[in-house]
């Protein structure tokens, strides 16, 4: 009988203020990082479980804290039988009630906890020969609702209904996963926007993206409204009509500067404005959504967990949902995210970019237009063309679209050697 | 000139799992715990800004972790310039974008933010000489916005009706100040009702409660119906018809089951309903005040930030607004809470128990009555009888009312011998 045997963290980080690499309104000089953590079982097959959670430099330390203190929770369980009940194992660690208060169920701890089960899903997908979104999408609609906590979210999305949900997109499963692996899953990106570029960087990385077959672009707006229409104008000149450009003020604004802000941006066509405000600000979110339409409201990087999703679909207060791979509990509590976009009939277009971002939500992706929604209508996966040579299954992003890996795992293990490099001291 | 020279931290843990006080339906065998900050300068006059994150037990450590991360911010500092702009301090440490990023404005990094401002405050209290709650309340108007970060509140609130609230209030200072010191603040106690109290020692502790002089206890439910029925009856009996009876669940029940408990409750004439369901679910909460009217829904000791507060006033979510010590950014963010509620014209009944709340919330409640609120109408400060003699400054609760601490700083001094016996190993 296996066991996991150890827990092992790294606080990786990657310099990339020096660049201005991800700078935008609110994140002027991030630090992209990695909280990472692996689990080394005794099965003698070489296979180790990895996740981990995207941070943008201090404070790293305090998340790897987080993670080492799920050590009592996973070192000496049985590896095979922590496996094959994934759902109760979420349970048991987001239901610790001391560690709960810590949040609850938000911020450092409950990113941990996603990081934990997330190297589960990987050790699982390892172990059985696949990749996690081929892995998740041949389970069966009660092994995936098994896997769901419902608690709040019955007013909203119950059992039942769920499985009446996956149950529907059954028959399409094969069909749909020869489509994934013949033409991809669709990508923008938001490479072209930060809002440290120069106006030749941002031209000449708008060509580029149109080139390299992109039908959509974000830039980051919301530090100064000259510039933004300034960068705009820019970008829509270079990509031309049919090009998609969406905005995202990465939460800088209260509500009333919002609505006027978009009102100045909206002759450009925009394509969505993403974190117009608080990602708390549920009822902020809804009348901003009112005044913009049909401008639509794109959110979720940084909401905490299901409940804010499921409030932000009963409150119309988004219309493009974008889940997080390591903001919340991990691939189970993204799957009750997917679950709720299905049954609110919203599009889902995962935040990605990061470190390992990309790697790792494009699995939930295609697992959602496999088993779930059984589309990709409207949705897209956020790309961002750094840090990817660090993981051991980089993204094949080809003429805009991202192509489905065949590697088993989650995506989320990155090279030894990169972990070495890179970690803070 | 003086500077802060050391930041120094203790995990602190009391095994109070032992006799099962502070169990209820979420928390079953509570470790009440502090993640503890020291601030120690070179002024050479003693004294030291003190402050405290409450937690359950695991992962205090975390939030010690968290605690040592704002190191940076703070050792070195001017000690005079840092005091004399504390709402300043507040927007740096809180808008760090790489530490923000690991709520944002939530879990364990915003409370160490929390506990280190409130250090502060403890620091400039005993520096002036005066209790938190006077030194805040001796405050222009003006000082007191100051301290308040306004973002995502002025949808709800402007930094100009914040001042007319505080104007409005000014008049009445001196006299509210005289009531406060002869009658005290009321209080009501939660000691009679933990969940893991048999009924002889529920019913023996609720008389011993109205012999005290309390004129509202609280009693857990949520676990067990057929309990929860027995148990109020048995309060209901021993307090007679005139003492309020207050149910807390602990964010035990989703909507609908909340809804439909709170009907088998209602004949037993209760004073509010408090965390019905998740702490996040602001139309959740919504919904199950409109259905369980006219009783009260009270909620707020795991609301993450003012952004919360906001919306569950917008929404009309809540009517008894329950603030918390060490849950959100500190003493500068309750300001912000206590101005929304005087907005909204909700009174605020702190959480409290736990290590060192009620020593250090009655601070806030008393300032709201003196400077903001200027009422003690519907107003109660909680009061759980345990850990006090800890504190160097412990509360003085006699015949139900909190009687208000003269001894300078904030009331989040622990004793050294206290921090030495049950610092965690």
């Amino acid at each position: 009988m296996a066991r996991i045997i150890a827990l092992q963290t790294h606080d990786v980080r990657f310099p990339t203020s020096r660049t201005l690499d991800g700078s935008d309104a609110m994140n002027p000089d991030p630090d992209y990082s990695a909280a990472y953590l692996r689990l080394v079982t005794d099965a003698g097959d070489g296979l180790e479980g990895h996740g981990f959670v995207f941070t943008i430099g201090r404070g790293n330390d305090v998340q790897v804290a987080a993670l080492r203190a799920l050590e009592g929770h996973l070192v000496g369980r049985d590896v095979e039988r922590t496996l094959a009940d994934l759902g109760g194992m979420w349970r048991e660690l987001v239901h610790d009630s001391q560690l709960r208060w810590l949040g609850p169920e938000k911020g450092i701890m409950h990113m941990a906890i996603g990081a934990a089960i997330t190297a589960l899903w990987d050790l699982r997908a390892k172990r059985e020969g696949k990749p996690l979104w081929r892995l998740l999408a041949s389970l069966t609609p009660e092994e995936i609702v098994d896997l769901v906590d419902f608690r709040y979210l019955t007013d909203a999305l119950t059992r039942d209904e769920a499985l009446e949900i996956l149950r529907a997109a059954q028959p399409g499963r094969a069909e749909r996963e020869e489509q994934l692996l013949a033409r991809g899953f669709p990508a923008y990106t938001t490479t072209p926007g930060w809002l440290g570029y120069d106006d030749g960087k941002l031209a000449r990385l708008c060509r580029e993206a149109v080139a390299d077959g992109f039908t959509q672009i974000k830039l980051k707006v919301g530090a100064d409204l000259e510039a933004d229409i300034r960068r705009l104008g820019i970008a829509r000149e270079v990509c031309g009509p049919d090009i998609r450009i969406a905005v995202d003020a990465n939460q800088r604004w209260d509500v009333g500067e919002a609505i006027r802000w978009m009102e100045a941006l909206r002759p450009f066509g925009i394509a969505w404005i993403e974190e117009p405000t608080s990602p708390d600000d549920v009822l902020g979110h809804a009348a901003i959504a009112r005044a913009v339409a049909p401008i639509p409201v794109a959110t979720g990087e940084h909401a905490a967990n299901r409940v804010l999703f499921k409030q932000f679909l009963q409150a119309g207060a988004l219309s493009v949902l974008q889940l997080d791979a390591t903001r919340v509990a991990g691939v189970n509590e993204n799957i009750a995210i997917l679950l709720l976009a299905a049954k609110f009939g919203v599009p889902v277009c995962p935040h990605a970019g990061g470190v390992g971002l990309c790697e790792a939500v494009q699995h939930l992706s295609m697992f959602d237009y496999v088993a779930v929604s059984g589309s990709t209508d409207n949705r897209m996966i956020e790309y961002v063309d750094h840090l990817h040579e660090h993981f051991v299954t980089p993204v094949e992003v080809h003429k805009g679209r991202y192509f489905p890996p065949e590697a088993p795992g989650a995506g989320t293990e990155m090279h030894a050697a990169s972990i070495a490099e890179y970690t803070h001291v």
